[in-house]
């Protein structure tokens, strides 16, 4: 059985993807609670700093450096250097990768900053990711910058 | 004199300060124009993620990635680890730094990942930061994560 979790991350990606976006989703849980969620914003807003995780964070709203030290972010895709860098910014103590198969961010270097993490390895979200990139290359490159 | 392009960045600082927001500003040169700038938005927008450096990338657009290769981000502070991770995401060349007396990020490390990085140590910078923190600490610390 998936983690309930993921399983919302995995819901906003499916959003995204219905939407027209890239199929990446996150959920901020503190203490047990999803506190925030969001997707990849790149199409719907035009955006470049809205990835998943991000959008997540800015929707779960101006926070306690206390909240975020307990906080998991939960991501269906291992977190750019952007996102990752937003991480260690508030300190955030956890977190869970759907898969890290089709993109890896700097994960050595995040554990180094003593962050915990995990990668769940799901096949729902490897899938998510290969079809929309057989599908759209050159958006999923521009939102990794390549 | 000062270099024009910190000039336009401080002048977003200032715009931010007189909007009751957080003093640092940043803005994104291409070919030697300023093709987005920014400030901080925590007060204005109650956004956790749009640092001077991130507003100033979002109001410059969807960039291709030859364009984040030859483009230089000025900001009147030394960027976080958000902020230094969405220049190695997006493979900026060059960081030039209004200050980083106040709060120093990851420096060493973004250089390590071959960006280039010019530090002003302009006084300007340094007094509106200083200033800052000295009327609302609070404020500063949750912008930094603390």
């Amino acid at each position: 059985m998936q983690d309930p979790f993921m399983q919302a991350a995995i819901a906003q990606a499916r959003k995204s993807l219905a939407e027209g976006g890239i199929p990446i989703g996150s959920v901020l849980v503190i203490d047990g609670q999803i506190v925030g969620q969001g997707h990849n914003q790149r199409v719907q807003k035009g955006s470049c700093v809205l990835h998943a995780e991000m959008d997540c964070l800015e929707n779960a709203g101006r926070l306690k450096a206390s909240d975020y030290r307990k906080a998991t972010l939960y991501s269906t895709l291992s977190p750019c250097d952007m996102c990752s860098g937003t991480v260690l910014l508030y300190g955030i103590g956890k977190v869970v990768v759907g898969e890290n198969q089709t993109f890896q961010g700097p994960e050595s270097y995040v554990q180094s900053r003593g962050v915990q993490l995990e990668v769940l390895q799901d096949p729902e979200c490897v899938q998510l990711m290969q079809d929309f990139i057989q599908q759209q290359p050159e958006l999923w490159n521009e939102d990794i910058g390549e």
